[in-house]
């Protein structure tokens, strides 16, 4: 942590901060000989004291506090610098294998899941995704099976061997969708809904965590911190799209995120085009460039019969679109030593 | 809803397209004689089906389709035009009185809180915040006293009969929250926490819903309907700031969303500085804009020795200087045709 | 100038860092003992060489270089504490007097303009605005009058007495619009459009400088800077709106702003809440609250009869508006200790 | 065009709506039978009326217009199916080939800039980038070479025969620039200066065009239109990030600008990894995402001497790391079909 003080600050301020610094156990020093006066802590800030930024901001005299270090540990590479790999019954993420979870935004029917789950199994999909809970933004939309959906899930998982990834709304319903699902999901919604992540930290289940879509690279981390800190090393994260001016797509996929995440975090890193782009035309060209820039895996929906989709068919690849992507990220693959 | 077919559409496209709004208990017409199609739909949109949007896009020889009517409609004030008032305890908001809730970011002592109790209510503060249970985006910061916080609340208010405002995160505490507290706060995290919302709805206790900060006016108005679809009408709109490329101010206040919520929905509309601006110098400033700008209350952080606060500090007013901006406010309350 | 190390940095990339410190005239320290290295420069970074930022954050080792200083010195408060007034004919900005520049978007017609300037001259307007050079999105957009449109601004002036102010888009006509206006507009398409703001810089006509709609604060203030250095310190800084992700209005208001200008710039600070908002029925709400957060004055469309405007008369109040606008106003003016 | 009227609008209102539909020569039409009203201009808007829909918009009675068609016409890809190719000198951009621009960000002397031409070309670069009149935010940043510059641009096309890419700042000095350069760069801060773009359009240079960073891509087509509108067709759009929340790297890549461009137009598109991401680290998975998500070049910065570099040094490329990259790119091009 860098302390810095108004050029205007006084003597008396300057030394009381100098007394403050002392206090939490750390040795100030001082610049010496000059106008504009920078107050360091020396060494690592202690983690557990981040809250100090705020508490040294407020100080008389103080211009600026800035922190040396990140504000997660153990979700860090440096902290941590081998990658995570996380492996979900016959998928693993974050390895040299790039994996493909795919399928229905929600959870229709039996026949539209399990006609979905061979499809994409058919195609090389390594996971089956499919909403149970649903989070909508209007009241009035389908809000999803619920159990059923769970039920359905687990039986297309029997039929196909795919294992199965789905969200989870409820800091009290982790329990119930752990039972039926390989992977929990947290959604965009619930990125910083910090009694979710707690729970999820506590069930050392594997969990996809989404980017909330007005989130911050390092918010984002901290909240994959709360589960790392819970015990949970299973979590992979998932850009999906951040909101930005432009409107020519629904959300603004930020494609700069795969490299900063994979040089600021060991935790596998998958990106979602089809919510990043919101229409089915723009998915495959941002699934190729997701592989290209390193990420470790894709969420992509795709449903037998869009027009029919009970949400988000817009963005939802059919099972030939979805298998012709494939063919298409194959020889990528191969290109950045990856396999598929 | 007005579906736009591509110029390349075929009349078999076209056919389909109508035969399906047929399908849908709607009467579809087509403008003649042109290149360019248009589908409209007869009348408004049943908002029960919303879908019918994503439906209808994924169609082939669709171009667009548009929603005429907003996406909620018990929160908007076309659908109720009168402007809702709620009474919470001796504060209203929404009527001719300007409200002004204040009080610490986090409850952290029985000290603390009464003495800043004491200093809003002097001050001329119509109810009392304060955090018990802390959405916190590192785990390593102070997460609130939890219930003990809440039982220090309910003893603030008895001692100065200011009602309390305090967040709730969980669910399944909206029933704990709510024995203790005069209106519950949903906070900026959880603003689309759909199952915090459901069950919020249900409970029929004043809701202080605070916008995510990456979440659209037309999205946080879905998110009030989705208590006032539950049954409960009382529900205050919070503006606390967006993300913005701009970093002098950790948020961008945006203000237009005061005169534009105001136009959209009869729920009442807050203004939350302390959180929009992040600096304590900048408070009062926007505080001032935002009573002129029409908004019917303000939410502001208030400490006494910002410099200990355990979050927050540095975006809390002093209580002198609290009490300074009320009797900034007070002229300009009267300029505008309320009462402080 | 703080330059912070990485924990990896070794012995060697720290001297090399010193050394170069040194070459540049500086005295560099290290924070002693300690496992993450410091290394800071003495004293205020000499502004003429901002560019040693980018220039230490590639040496090897180095983690991240900060400045301690704002990048500009002539335009910001610390450097020149007085606040700067700027005098155009009868109109005064940056003191105590609150000043509304009003007037049509384009110049159209004589009569279109003389009625306008008459309108708002009666309604208490302390200035003409009009373009005569349009910055026009799309090449199929009526793109002013040119000089014909200088001349009946001239011509307004003479009948009301009213100073002109009017854009300016290449830096070859600056010597021409000056002729016949008492203030040019660089407009937001052309914020940094620094060509035209060197030329700006030495012709020391009074400026109106508008923040383009994607410029932070900071470079906002370095575009004036430009005119400043030049010797031109007769510049107003005008806020109209930034590009969010919020869509209900065209621009999103950024009114923490005008507290954020207040603070680091001496410069008179000036909101057009028509380009801010997009929409003539929430310009009232944001002029009032632009009085209230502290801003020097308005910048206000009008057109008599904006159903037959050329350009912008969705956000063109009438007359009859702007004159109720500025009734609102006095008592607002007053309350925060202005004169309008 | 399509106009959606109020649910509370009279029926005078509506019969305005149509008299002034009929009056610019449409044919309007309005559904029968139900409350709220559309009133929908028939067939295409005719591209010179573009401001008609602010025209409706100032209604009374009228809620709401869209338009159906895009702002732009001779840059869009429906009205002009076929890809096109730009030929600058030996260098396509459009074509099967994947074109690499690369140079320093500055021309700062004839060894810097000769080493770097002869490393470009010996990795495999297509032509030569390099600033002579540099657009810079602060006025005590290094400015450029000016004429010196562009002469040793023109030495380092003759020894190495890559073609030149160079910025233009004043409209003015087209002719100068285009003497030297074989392509004009318009840059970012320039997106929408349309003084400077109008020139572009008579000169009948090849152009690469850089989005603004806070511009749509709706509006950045609408400045190609500009000069395609003059006769200019060449022209090469380049996304190069955009401002948003995101503070992890200096603007975000809005690698969906890709897709969406190569929909939207026939026009080539390239992207700036460099300034997209503001660090050298990042660039190479950027540039390899540009190439998979099916970009038609890049524009990359390389400086033989980053860390003495006298701009931008922190997101230029090595030599070295240049010609890895290329080596990278390589079997991606062959694995989505194209040659580089």
């Amino acid at each position: 942590m860098v302390i810095i003080m108004k050029t205007t600050a006084s003597p008396e301020e300057i030394q009381r901060v100098e007394e403050e610094v002392t206090r939490f156990g750390f040795r100030p020093f001082i610049n010496p000989g000059v106008e504009r006066k920078v107050v360091a802590l020396l060494g690592e800030l202690n983690i557990e004291k981040a809250d100090l930024v705020d508490h040294f901001s407020t100080f008389p005299g103080v211009e600026r506090v800035a922190l040396i270090s990140q504000p997660y540990k153990l979700a860090s590479r440096s902290y941590h610098p081998e990658q995570t790999v996380i492996t979900v019954g016959p998928m693993t993420l974050g390895g040299k294998r790039f994996s493909v979870i795919a399928g229905p935004c929600s959870v229709e029917s039996r026949e539209q899941l399990l006609e979905t789950a061979r499809a994409v199994k058919a195609a090389g999909a390594h996971a089956l995704r499919g909403g149970a809970f649903k989070p909508r933004t209007s009241p009035y939309s389908f809000q999803g099976l619920g159990r059923q959906g769970l039920e359905l899930l687990a039986e297309a998982r029997a039929e196909t061997g795919l294992p199965v990834v789905t969200e989870v709304l409820d800091p009290h319903e982790i329990d119930l969708v752990a039972e039926f699902a390989d992977m929990l999901q947290i959604g965009a919604r619930n990125s910083q809904n910090f009694a979710l992540l707690q729970q999820a930290g506590k069930r050392k289940h594997p969990v996809l965590l989404k980017r909330g879509p007005g989130v911050k690279i390092d918010d984002l981390l901290m909240s994959a911190e709360y589960m790392v800190y819970g015990g949970n090393y299973q979590v992979a994260i998932c850009e999906r799209g951040i909101t930005t001016f432009e409107d020519s797509t629904r959300y603004t996929t930020d494609m700069n995120a795969v490299p900063v995440l994979k040089d600021k975090t060991h935790l596998p890193v998958v990106v979602d085009p089809s919510h990043a782009t919101g229409d089915r035309k723009y998915v495959a060209a941002i699934a190729r460039a997701a592989l290209a820039a390193g990420a470790d895996g894709l969420l992509i929906e795709v449903h037998p019969h869009p027009e029919q989709a009970l949400s988000d068919g817009f963005q939802s690849l059919t099972p030939d679109e979805f298998s012709r992507l494939l063919d298409e990220l194959r020889p990528i693959a191969e290109a950045v030593g990856r396999t598929l």
